[in-house]
């Protein structure tokens, strides 16, 4: 199978629509950590929205919605919860709807949406690496074509976080069978190579070290276990469900 | 000295223009090569232009114009010369201004121009390693401030041949003095630590596994070479020259 992975969301524009079956969205630290945790927590959905308004928006579609998100690592007024996978517990989002925007993560999922075409987005991250390896690999198989994993980066710069956790899932996507590699996911590869351990790797990245200076090592090191869950978030009309669960809203 | 390298061009989005004190463009294989070989054999200037058009129309700045460059590594209708460092020897380029495009090269400049603000911009690539590393360490030294390698890839993507140039500057940049290095810059290095060889390096990406099955086997080798140039073009007026001359042109 061929898989290749973008380091920065824009490099997309050089990837024609439809050229992959299946697409993965990283941002591990840490909107989609905090999607896997949201989900496994009993979230219906979690809608990635693109500006602070567009989330409050959703506040008048009833009173089960949940505002989540950040903007540079620091919370949003009148959310109900910020970036952080901790806040996202059973007690705070079972049930319910949580609409969500990051600094990183929405645009990515945009990006992963347009160069998708018409086939399946994921998110992954550490937390679910071998999970979403092994999902991307059926999605992919399954439409005949390759998978393409999106690394969210940090304000369209190349994050050195994502691009560990794309080469985690690609470890674990190469244990199922051969992979063909673009350069991309060789180069994630071959950079995680060198790393002694997912929390020193995540440490050692500028922003794992700003997380940590603003009070946020506990989510590091939580967004650093490697494939503690089986759930993968999937894109169905615009919102991210747990894998084999329906749409999370009647469209 | 703060170094960071950008992956993509399009990363440049996320910098604040002037950020940085030298900002050196990379297109190992095969448009920085070409113009350092081109102004050590004695052209005036190299003029990085958008379009064949735009190239065609400095026919009428004079008869000591020569056009290059290429278009998904094929030679231009009308041009004088393609995009192989090995046609510009100083019986076509000697006392020439040679104007300039390729498909990734010459938007890396404008790129690179466009963030630099008023700081330098080089040319580098494996053959003047050793010389850009001390410029770009002696631009940024005299600006006070860092300096940013931008790697052109292959239509807008990540191109592994690039950043494994990066790598070797910024190793030849490390044994002047400290460096400390952002994301990117230790990703390229991450990188080009596993690699066996310059010229193994090269082969092994998808851009130079297509020149080679193109034919241009003997320019992928010469690209190889490390460190045997000490001609650095800068950036003046828009054209490039040789380090220490004067511009091309009376700008």
């Amino acid at each position: 199978m061929y898989v290749d992975a973008v380091l920065v969301p824009a490099e997309t524009d050089g990837i024609e629509p439809g050229e992959f079956g299946a697409v993965a969205v990283i941002d591990v630290l840490r909107a989609t950590t905090t999607i896997v945790t949201a989900l496994e927590n009993g979230a219906r959905g979690v809608v990635p929205v693109g500006s602070p308004d567009d989330a409050r928006a959703w506040r008048a579609a009833g009173p089960d919605v949940v505002l989540g998100g950040e903007r540079g690592a620091r919370a949003l007024a009148g959310f109900d919860l910020g970036n952080s996978p901790l806040e996202y517990g059973p007690e705070r989002v079972a049930g319910k709807l949580v609409v969500m925007t990051t600094t990183n993560g929405t645009a990515a999922f945009e990006r992963a949406r347009s160069v998708a075409g018409g086939a399946a987005v994921i998110a992954a991250c550490l937390r679910n690496a071998q999970a979403a390896a092994q999902r991307l690999r059926q999605l992919a198989g399954a439409q005949g074509g390759g998978a393409l994993i999106v690394c969210a980066g940090t304000d369209g710069r190349f994050s050195a976080e994502d691009a560990y956790a794309a080469a985690v899932v690609l470890e674990a996507m190469a244990r199922e069978g051969p992979l063909e590699l673009g350069d991309g996911a060789q180069a994630a590869l071959r950079m995680a190579g060198t790393v002694a351990s997912p929390r020193a790797a995540l440490r050692a990245t500028r922003h794992g070290r700003k997380l940590v200076q603003l009070g946020f090592e506990t989510d590091v090191d939580f967004c650093a276990k490697v494939s503690v869950s089986d759930t993968v978030p999937t894109l169905v009309s615009g919102v991210l469900v747990r894998e084999g669960s329906g749409p999370a809203r009647g469209e």
